[in-house]
């Protein structure tokens, strides 16, 4: 595949600063590109590297200059690299069938052009939607959905009752409805709580590799449509993840806690159970939410605050040899004083 | 299945407030249960849902009043609630078999009425007790154990030589006996010191999706009876966690350290090499134990301090700007009084 | 297999002190031990245990002593347990062939006495070097490379176009080249960046179980040579590890983020993305990297800092009482100073 950067440009809405009948072949780093590729540049961490690259045309957004050099000219630079990455390097999607190996139960349903890899399994009951990809040893459990173009890598085990929408990728390693960690301790022996809701993992989600989830007590844990969620992330039960929030990885969300809408936790993170992270709510990387959020807030630490008084907090404890030292200073100016006295 | 409010109340220890005759079919959650439903409510932040609820029958702890609705009344709502869910939503194991995609060695010996699923592998001199469950694509290494009524969810992996008692629950992904991370390092470069120990996972532990608990260097990593680990939690090798302890999701236990029974650890929390959690230790979220605590002790931060010394300095921490303000004033008190001298 | 305490203090370059002749048939714990058994002493926690061991030999550092006992003198006791493990139990690779329910593409291509275990998967244009060990349930991707004598325990994924160098170790559930994380956002919906780069693991590399490893937006994301990674640690996309690190468990390290050779990072600890951490730096459990650190650095807690300052800032968090009950005895004193007047 390739295109000139005159097409490249329409297709992403750009301006070309250059040659725009240049031809590009493939998207590479600013370190590893040459003539016929194209790089990007959207972080000024980067400048040196962007400066020196051999890269033949430099994706940039709007006030960048680069004299001499090629340039495609673009409101969102990473945006831009989204479109330009699908056009010159497609994924291909396994050809349609069901592997020899693979186990599918007789009442199992699988849509038109599905695949099912070698050593994968689909029990009884499940329905895979058309066009999904079902990835080697991946298990789809009794009576699970899959949805429609969803694609599930190898490794990836869905439990019995779960369902997973449309347009869904999940990495190696997923874990969609284990149970839940609930036990009623009676004279100091936990006795275990039986698990029996389910887990809905909505369209246009995104799962990272061996990431949790696990299924309700009773009723739905949810990760809402368009939600992306990092490697290693814990997801208890009856959590309730909203629309187009962002979990990066290593995130813990304790039981029964709701996120809304566009809600962002930083790596390592979590939040305690049973508290409500209201919509936009952004939490800074290792922090640990203690209470509820308002629409909006950013909050860090642990017990969490609102981020500024944090921030404060962080550089206050950093000058306490300061004020222990004006602290001594005062007490003996005092002594002093009154040794005067 | 169903059964009679009064049946429910007679199998619990409770007392019906109400109708007896009800017939309970399901269990649901307190926003999704309708009349022929029974839920329960044991937690003040869900008194709103409670009220709303159009469950036919609450279960509800002494103390508590519903006028107009038919309740069962019981000492442990959450103990209650496992006995009705085992009664109302059994658990169908799968059927006895041995699925003609396993691959089980000959030298391999399978108690009675086990269940080893699709694309399992159980291995040369391994042992699996009456009424195990192997599902699918799971892996039981040479020489490992598996106990009697044992389950072992979809790829769960037992690694040679190790052992893991009767009536435990392993979830997805499990790893038990990967090497520990030991290593000796000679001029900078790091020689692997081989981990010939093994695990023992004692009887009615229940182990999270994608825990790991690696293998000994010399002798056992233990996890004791009637201990439950939720997922992602790391269990290093050398580790002893004793009986009927609580690990939350993505704790981490260094080599060596050794828990003892009844501890707790909240989520994301950890504990450092080679210490000891005496029995009752109750670490709270996020935690790092960098030293031995006492019996019944709770613990917090990191390094990690008494409790409530660490409440305390929290707190202080967010009135450093007072303290600071306070300085001030004390300084240009002193000030403006030696320039009066 | 055994030894004459003689022998082995040949193969490891130490002095017996007592019977050169004793026979000795396995390394076992200081616990364990009895008298046909080796242990060892390394570490003052355990002097209690040395000293009530059964053990017929102790290997141990020099200048300790240990009346009426055999011992084996070295300078480096961990390292010397490495060795005499290695001659006393080494470890059975499992025997070349390839397993009949295993799937090898007709176009991979598989090095001489290489092992595929039972239900693994090994994609088209794949490479696997002599002798590597591609255990059951294991998935090699398209045009994947698995080089010579690398081991590949149960369950682990390597997608396609990912490189794993000679003598690596992956223990179960390890899945590289899970896509980075990557989104373009726009009007508030998340629009995937596909991630077209790879993984390269170089030489003598350890991943523990369910070990993350992204694969680049661009290029490459990297692993040195003879770096030892513990279990569910997180490696982003475009990361780079150096050589001969160390990255214990629960470690994440987020997107672009550079590691020099040698740098230990601690348990549960992180790094933002977008840094360098050079050569030998020290990063203490717990803590999350936030800037740049110079050679040989130790930084701890989030922001990070250097560790000698965190330390005392820890310190004076838990003085801040008496802080505080000072700065409320000068006022005091201020105050009655000032009625003086």
């Amino acid at each position: 595949v390739s295109f000139t950067l005159a097409e490249l440009a329409a297709r992403v809405g750009g301006t070309v600063v250059g040659d725009g009948t240049r031809v590009v072949t493939a998207v590479r780093s600013l370190d590893d590109a040459g003539q016929g590729d194209l790089s990007f540049y959207h972080n000024r961490r980067y400048l040196h590297s962007a400066l020196e690259s051999r890269a033949g045309v430099l994706v940039v957004g709007e006030g960048e200059s680069f004299p001499g050099r090629d340039l495609l000219v673009v409101a969102d630079p990473y945006g831009a690299l989204a479109t330009i990455l699908e056009a010159l390097h497609p994924v291909a999607r396994p050809s349609p069938g069901v592997h020899p190996t693979a186990v599918v139960a007789p009442g199992a349903r699988l849509g038109s052009e599905t695949h099912v890899g070698p050593h994968a399994t689909v029990c009884e009951g499940a329905v895979v939607g058309d066009r999904a990809v079902i990835s080697a040893s991946s298990y789809v459990g009794e009576g699970a959905a899959v949805g429609a173009d969803t694609l599930l890598h190898p490794h990836v085990v869905i439990e019995a009752g779960c369902a997973v929408g449309a347009r869904c990728i999940l990495h190696a390693g997923v874990v969609v409805g284990s149970d839940g960690f609930g036990f009623a301790t009676v004279k100091g022996v936990h006795r275990k709580v039986p698990q029996v809701g389910t887990v809905v993992i909505e369209d246009d989600v995104e799962l990272g590799a061996n990431v949790c989830v696990d299924r309700a007590t009773l009723g739905v844990t949810r990760v809402g449509r368009g939600t992306k969620v990092d490697n290693l992330v814990q997801i208890a039960h009856n959590v309730d993840v909203g629309e187009h929030s962002l979990l990066v990885s290593q995130v813990g969300i304790s039981g029964s806690t709701r996120l809304g809408h566009h809600v962002v936790m930083g790596g390592q993170s979590g939040a305690v159970g049973h508290i409500t992270l209201a919509d936009g709510t952004r939490v800074t990387a290792k922090t640990g939410v203690t209470e509820d959020t308002r629409a909006g807030e950013m909050v860090s630490g642990f017990p969490s605050r609102p981020h500024r008084e944090w921030l404060k907090a962080m550089a206050n404890l950093f000058r306490l040899e300061e004020l222990r030292h004006r602290i001594e200073r005062l007490e003996q100016a005092l002594t002093s004083s009154r040794s005067k006295e």
